[in-house]
């Protein structure tokens, strides 16, 4: 990777690994980037990556390694099936490539321990993917408890619930309800709490009876300050993708509603105020933050700054999603041993 | 009737000319206050006024000249039908009463210029009961106007729907849509701007096509201050009694939104925020209005100010109705000469 | 106690024993009831009772347990400080009349139990005072879950935050946040979900660090069908009385917002859709909750049928505030041994 | 211009006249459509476009004849000055390319009436940049009026408000408050009722006294059908940019309620649901109506079919403009004589 500055006018190069959906979706981000060059797509399955890279005018290839490799990229995408996250980061890493990662990490605290050591110094490098954080409603929220506007942070209120459940092949490697659904939400607790000390998890089994699949669950996090965040989860939500938070804090609270694509109300004899469906899933709900993120990510290779949120801020959800594996299994609250900062 | 001061303990006694829907409405809100009696129910359908008396505790009579000229009464509320209001209120007034009177005065300028003569130096001592100027919203907005939040008033919007036209024999004698619909509005727009310089109405058949008969209309109304009032009505409105107004000021907007009677929404696959319906119509809407309206009466009784709104308001309303009659039917913008200070 | 059929015009002639805060809404209410009389208060305090009696037009007395038994009373309100609520229930059943007793019950589980014991099968004529059943939004949402509008209810969640903490004296006295407080989402919860089979509670100390004295607490309940309940408490909100509840179910979600008195919204440069307060307090909040709940304990008393919520709701939400603390305490989930179905 | 047709994977070449604020965003959405290729930007100021055009990856002149008669092109962008509008669009019909036009086509109604006449058969070419037509919730509420959702139509609200006025200098030249703000609602309002019989107009001095700059102004429109359009239009607006529409008809009432940029509201001791503010101007408010009108300017050209809104509508509002000019100056409603359908 040739030296970059910040007043550098020239664009970060940079690679997508995995032509899938979220592939694509950063793809896109990518081309349409003012500081960013989409200059190739990689994925095993060529024929897939090529049609990406044709309508976004990039290169394509089957062989991600060479693209991890290639000297004509500043910064990598890694948006592969999870189990390869580490292997490709890790060889990005070693070319002199940022990386940004998408979520999770692993599906095991270990694989992610194994990965923080081999990356050394150059964790910096690596940004994971929890692009909620960079949702705009999120960012202001999260500025302006920052800025004192609500006081101390009390109670921590998420409500997240996807419209339908995924298939069933994916429910067989995702890790579960806590790692491929809650983990987004163990980061933002963190993200708008700060540290988590303990962790109760109730898992409900709603749609199907299939045991250690959960398809909802509640959860209670305590904070090292001594504030709460629950989260409610759900597989499937009728009225649509149904994405809220709540921060009460001492001197008032900020809240972060749903969304429309249009500003649209009909009275009518059925009712009143009646508004159309929520933006129907994360593509759609979480645009604007796929493309705040890239922006981050960026920002960071062109100034050379730490990338944020870091691989330890993926570790960390990561340690929750599999305490509250433990607590919805014995019915125990799990205290944490704190071991890496935010 | 006797001397009543602030300080005294008595109630005002009231007696209450009409046992109708709106007689009702006043006799129960009198028999709530803490600081009003409801003594006696008058109506020449002697078996209404009983039963409704009864329901109340109170006395009831077919002879409404007794009632109003009794001893045993401070105040009357005069509920009568429109053509008995002025009668009715000339002799509770001479025989010492102090009167709230609904709206209208009477049906033409000429017949309320005769009563504010009769009345004299007495008219004071007569509340019109424009009662939508004590709701609780509606107060609150012009208070929040007259401290200034909003700046200069500059434009007023006043959206007014009946849920469902009256019936066909009320609007043979109502006066028409101006006289028995907009007259509400015309107040509150002389209420939150000030006196009106001219008035330009638009009148729409919709429904029927009776001349003279028009079931929804558009106005425009210009105030001495260069202000202006739209005010937007219509008998009918599928989804429910339709009461809104926005008072757009140098510095915001106030608005008044429909109102309910739960905070439930229900989201599902039909839509999200679906609300219940607004409340039904002007009882339900305007229920702590007639409330306020006569505490206001009622205080202004006991302690010897004038009442407001005064009978000179009841008739400026009546002048903007016969010039927005007169402006629908010539298409052109009526300027008033303005007699009469509110 | 007469004789009273349901077709019978004669009114439930109701004494309130407690002339206290809580006392006199119900004191106020069965006066406006149109098929209640408010014969006696009784208070120690014979100026209070007199004051409030005088007001009412209804007698008063210090002397309690000559109200309890009278003869002229069919039914009593039993609105004395908590250690008095059983033994006054008692002594009003013993001589015949209906109670409707305010909460909680008692503060002890055992304490109940006798109470239930000793009334046998007269216990159909107690109404405990949760009132919040009553609170027409509510209401409607129980109504609609009923009718099946959301399917089968999976998730529950209560909001529930007095805009201040009471003062000391009563927290020393008052058995905890989860028996002053919870106490009324715990009766909400299974009025939503149905039985609860198990509590997790985590309870905080945010503004006093006093053992044992939690200022905030969340809560999550598990229902016999699998559904969950979560609680959020808090002593403080700045924002105000903040009382939300949602049910999420496998066809929609039904929720009841806050309430305002007014439906005035500014929008100026500090911000748009601007509203005001939220209702202060349980008086204001639930005000139309105690009319109806005077409403349904008046027409079981003259029907003759069972009140509901019945004595045994009342010992189910105090066996769930005993689980509560218990989990707290320990940092265990209670499960529960179920053996009175509500 | 060579031949496109609807199967070709070819993407409509355009070049873009006018490298100011509203080019430059006709230009971007251009770069960012899959079907459309940014070719060449043209302004006077060669330096702007070449800016310009550097940021976006096309190729820039300063001579506007010789981009609109390129053969390398298919359609052009009109957003040069007004009284440019008129011949760049014959130049580039001329030449064989389609036209999107900014409004208003012209100052006064007799240009655009040479301008259609010497169009001919080609006028079919043209699209006028009623851009608010494209607004998703514009075109919801459209499309659900056209389905009949809301039965008949019978009165529509628009209220349209600047944050600020604009600079001095642009009001010399925009031909007042009718031509330069007003257009856009007169357009609407056509869009949403039909043809326009006659016009009422009032116009406001509020900021400055200067004869015939009226900076705010509220009209009645009455169509062929019966039904009203009110418009209140304001140039400044504290709370920011003010776009509001409401079709009331028989069966129901939709609205377009003001968008914000995030979701966020805060509950403090200040007030509850306070929202941020507005979208801030009509770049943002209407930066997804620019991209799906682009959109549909493509898709005309690339199947052949006539461009809509038409060289006529955009008469039509011209016509409404003139007549609410003589309307506010006269005081009297103005009749129209429907000589174009839409």
């Amino acid at each position: 990777m040739p030296e970059l500055t910040a007043d550098s006018s020239t664009s970060v190069r940079i690679a997508v690994v995995g032509a899938g959906r979220i592939g694509a979706v950063h793809a896109r981000t990518i081309r349409d980037h003012p500081r960013a060059a989409l200059v190739l797509i990689a994925d095993p399955d060529a024929a897939a990556a090529a049609r990406l890279a044709d309508t976004l005018g990039a290169d394509s290839t089957d062989d991600a390694d060479a693209a991890l490799t290639s000297d004509a990229i500043d910064a990598v995408v890694v948006a592969s099936p999870t189990p390869l996250h580490v292997p490709h980061t890790l060889t990005a890493v070693g070319a002199g490539s940022s990386v940004l990662m998408e979520k999770p990490v692993a599906l095991e605290v270990a694989a992610v321990d194994a990965c923080i050591e081999a990356l050394g110094d150059r964790a910096d490098q690596v940004m994971v993917g929890f692009n909620r954080r960079f949702d705009p409603s999120v960012a202001e929220v999260r500025a302006r408890v920052r800025a004192g506007d609500i006081g101390t942070v009390e109670q921590v209120t998420i409500i997240s619930r996807d419209p339908a459940p995924p298939p069933p092949g994916y429910l067989q490697v995702s890790g579960g309800i806590f790692k491929d659904m809650t983990i987004h939400d163990f980061d933002m607790a963190r993200h708008l709490l700060g540290d988590v000390v303990s962790v109760h998890a109730f898992g409900q089994h709603l749609d199907q009876e299939v045991d250690d699949l959960y398809d909802a669950a509640t959860l209670t996090l305590t904070s090292s300050t001594g504030a709460v965040a629950v989260i409610v989860n759900s597989r499937h939500s009728v009225a649509g993708y149904d994405q809220r938070i709540e921060v009460f804090g001492s001197a008032g609270t900020l809240e972060v509603g749903n969304q429309r694509s249009t500003s649209v109300r009909l009275h009518d004899a059925g009712g009143t105020e009646q508004a159309g469906p929520f933006l129907p899933f994360f593509l759609e709900r979480y645009q604007r933050a796929y493309a705040a993120e890239l922006d981050a990510f960026v920002e960071a290779v062109r100034t050379g700054t730490p990338q944020s949120p870091s691989i330890a801020d993926g570790r960390e959800a990561l340690v929750l999603a599999e305490a509250a594996a433990e607590s919805a299994r014995t019915g125990t609250t799990i205290t944490l041993n704190q071991e890496v900062a935010s």
